[in-house]
């Protein structure tokens, strides 16, 4: 089958690939209509690595996909050829204790599309879990099905942070995830967002996306800003969604008495935190990894309109272009946020 | 000074009537703007009590109140003359266990306006403590401010639902404490709301405020609404809002596994609840009392746009015509939502 | 194989019957040693039913069991050959939506031993999933290790509690799942208990667990009691395990602000509840069905010591004399509160 | 009235000092009995200040105490002349924003005894509100009743834990707040409780307290240790209560998937954490700063004697003898835990 493979660092190809095309007794076959391209494929593309996740022999990329069931395995009850789908990337072994407990993401044995070896989905066909697959409400494009997974992450992050109604928080980074984690905050029950960058181009973005003040922190002082609009009280929740180190050291500053913290970006390396700091204003902090159980709200919330992430879709390639769309998602202009490729129908 | 009068049930005066004045250190005077009239206050003007809580001796009516500042106690710096305010109508002994640990509306020292023996607010000018008064955003109108209080109701009931962001809920009743409870169902992050009546035209004003579900339960079955919404799963929330002992009953019929219900509704006598049917699905039941640190939050809200009353307030009559306004809500219309009185400026 | 057969309501054998002894790969077989006799036993021997399980064919009565794992499945890794344990009755599928949320004893496909048409384990070999097989303490016998299924609903509930340190609980009903709620109430974190009942044995009983004071609300006011141990504020929890409809009638009259319910005990029909009293105190409610993921805790609890059931094991029948151990128990002492059969080794 | 007086850092008097002496209507008089020793008491003695708290004249040191009522205000209904008591030594403003949300601990405007400009409790009566002033159970003594102060810390870091009955608990740091720590984790549920600290007679004290585990890491690896008691799963707390910047950094190594953090202890600098670690196991961290509503839940458990703190007063001392027991606190032995100071009756 012909796929988009990442040979090694650098060096991309559309080519055909041996893929498993077996179908499981509770899988569904999908004939992929769209994937996104996250940093993540970006950075295989370039690094050929992430962590201790390394590129070792040629791997399918893609993770963040839509579309359309084309057969179903025997057991399969609550889909049908036809129906409109998104998928989670990530599969856990239904037997591990993690999964036992429900915090399937932490398990150790998840295989996840496009982290070697395990290849990811742009490709015309694959094979996944019906447990895994999520119909798209009617009025959900493939091309916001395909952003379920990226806000996914933000959602993960919004409901992790026991956002009560009214509560007002900071998000720290004007990225994808910032982005989507600023929608999700607001579609979980914020009143208003600030969100911070020193880019004033995807501020100027994030402006449009709802109640949403932008702080650029090169030149303003958050702290300031979000005292202003609490009368010093501080905001009830920061999500600090950049993973730099010197936001992540400062999340505590904006931050009310008995407020939360999640950390959803990832430093590069461990950062000086100021327990006592935290401790004074008894700061709770929760930290996320990837996200469980979101993707029925997430598109319950698409579907009804609560939540808006069309404008965060800016750039479009056709499947054969995939290679460009690489090149472009690289050397990222500011004002796109998501570049998806659509493949043949 | 002048005030909207109980003389006893079925009597009002608009007339004068003596009133504390004293301004405290940590008070500030209001000069009143709008009134909602509730229904405790029809209540009361029909049948000269609710429960224990009888009128014995003339009491002004009103509770749900916005004005602007004219006066600050010494010791007040969070709030200025001019200010626009809406006001908590409850006040408690700080000092209380219950105010301690933060649930001051469970003390039973609160002095509630409109509660006898407390006076309320259907007057021109009213003393109110600094803590209980909170500063409306610049666009959040007097009519919206005076609805602040019965919002407050569903806020605090959507708060005690601890929503997961994309929740489906249903909200039992259309009624005003109906209508807020899914304003506030969505605000704090659901999807959508599926909400219950019998009155088609209340369902058919509800429909308008957003991604809600009307069900008419003399005609439509809610378990296979929900059903069908939720794939067969169930509502994770289901608020009681209409306090009807069939509705009451049956909140465990739509409810998913281990989902949520909160009791609003008062039940004029115990209600025979399936508790087998309760533990089947590990229900977690939430009972509310009035509210607690609500106000700012859904002041929030309001001024944020994310929640929006202004559909709700569907009549308005000048101060001078208050028992007319009387009158009107007690043979209110079902097109009617809340009937609010205007002071004269 | 040998076992102890329910051939229909009031008739037992001890004889052979065939039962599955297939081992798959992430199984083990389990030679047992001790097996509880629980109410649900008891009332299929009495009725041949409960509810809306029948018992239509022989069915192996019998799920507190202890025992030695005699083979190990190929994929099992977490257990070995010797080890002593005891077993979850309840076998979900992995795979639902209920056991990915991690609420697996809601999946309606649960398997439960002696459930109709479930075969139980009153049997010298069973087979069983290593997942819901534990490995026992060196200082827990096999007679405690049978008692964890019973500990496992007291436990669950406890859990459910949310208890505080220093809570002050009621457990309402001094049978066995009273006595092991209030076991696991202060295991838990409760500084002390007050057990009711009617039946001055049992609490003669009680009194002797722990920081347990007993209440006869045949004669004694509980609400009295309960004020005057908490200076009139009230229990922060009721454990209601009597399923006693005028029990569950009086859960909120205990109870402080803000406190907690769990019903536990399953009364036979819907019972009246006073809403409006529970809203007065916005008491949450929480309802139990079993338990999940409480086995390697209470183990953790008995193996430390911070937990004891051994004064709960008041009578053992060898398992060639099953038949009267089941007369026994269908006629239970006061003074007795749980029989276990020992299989020969 | 005669008092311990720190004059400056390293001079202590013994002399009288003018103290407020007006009882408010709220407020009760008490006769002093027992003052525990704290390390903030002792770095005040040292240092003259704690962080941005200056000693800058005369102050009377102590802050955790016992003692017996001898008057009260008019108001006060709850305590009567003669009871036995101890104190909370902070008293937040009650109408505070952090007062009314129930965090009183975090309301900036708390006076604190001891804590410059505050005076403290060493000498023979105090004047305090009721509200803060907590009866013994009879069981406890005054000893026990002036050891609530430090126990309150580790009760709070228990509470905020949200302990699931049958945790294992690891506790960094065998010093007061370590050992009341692991006391509290037990109470509140935890089944065993890991020590560590790099004092080998700590660890032996700590050791004979209940089930907990010693581990001294300088000689043995705290993960093995908790991977061999979990199974290679983790413990599912960390209290960290040495504010040594190693084990702080070290707090995720030995946690479980989803496991919780509370950080008692205060590092003086901030301190590296590897927020990607956590990120992979979705740590929540809590953070603590004193306490809130906390003692009478303490002394619940110490009348039910759920919680034992008796072996760790180990040295007593007469009030005239203060000054030698600060001599004394400021060397302690190891095998001491906290010294008290007795005043004359």
């Amino acid at each position: 089958m012909v796929a988009l493979v990442l040979e090694k660092a650098h060096e991309l190809s559309l080519r055909d690939i041996e893929l498993p095309t077996q179908l499981g007794p509770q899988d569904v076959r999908i004939a992929i209509h769209t994937v996104g391209i996250c940093g993540s494929d970006v950075h295989y593309y370039e690094h050929g690595a992430i962590g201790p996740f390394v590129v070792r022999s040629p791997m399918v990329l893609g993770h963040e996909a839509s579309g359309t069931i084309v057969e179903c395995g025997d057991e399969v009850t609550n889909l049908h050829v036809g129906d409109r789908v998104c998928m989670e990337p990530g599969i856990p072994d239904p037997n591990s204790k993690a999964s036992r407990l429900g915090i399937y993401n932490l398990d150790p044995a998840v295989r996840f599309w496009a982290t070697p070896p395990v290849h990811g989905c742009l490709t015309p066909f694959v094979v996944h879990p019906a447990a895994f697959t999520f119909k798209l409400p009617d009025s959900v494009s493939f091309a916001e099905g395909a952003m379920v997974e990226p806000l996914a992450v933000g959602m993960h992050a919004a409901n992790k942070a026991k956002i009560h109604p009214g509560d007002l928080a900071v998000v720290m980074g004007a990225g994808p995830i910032g982005m989507v984690t600023a929608l999700s905050a607001l579609a979980g029950g914020c009143s208003q967002v600030v969100i911070t960058d020193v880019v004033q181009e995807k501020l100027a973005l994030a402006q449009t996306l709802g109640p949403i003040i932008p702080v650029n922190v090169a030149k303003q002082n958050l702290v300031e800003v979000v005292h202003k609009l609490t009368d010093g009280w501080g905001a009830d929740i920061v999500f600090e969604a950049s993973g730099n180190a010197r936001s992540v050291a400062s999340v505590f500053e904006p931050l009310c008495p008995a407020g939360r913290v999640v950390f959803i970006g990832m430093p590069g390396a461990p950062v000086a935190l100021d327990i006592v700091a935290a401790q004074a204003k008894e700061a709770s902090i929760e930290t996320v990894f990837r996200y469980a159980h979101v993707y029925p709200r997430a598109l319950a919330l698409l579907g009804s309109g609560r939540l808006n992430v069309k404008p965060l879709i800016t750039d479009t390639f056709p499947f054969q272009e995939s290679i460009s769309a690489f090149e472009y998602a690289t050397h990222m202009k500011p004002t796109s946020v998501k570049a998806q490729i659509v493949l043949p129908s």
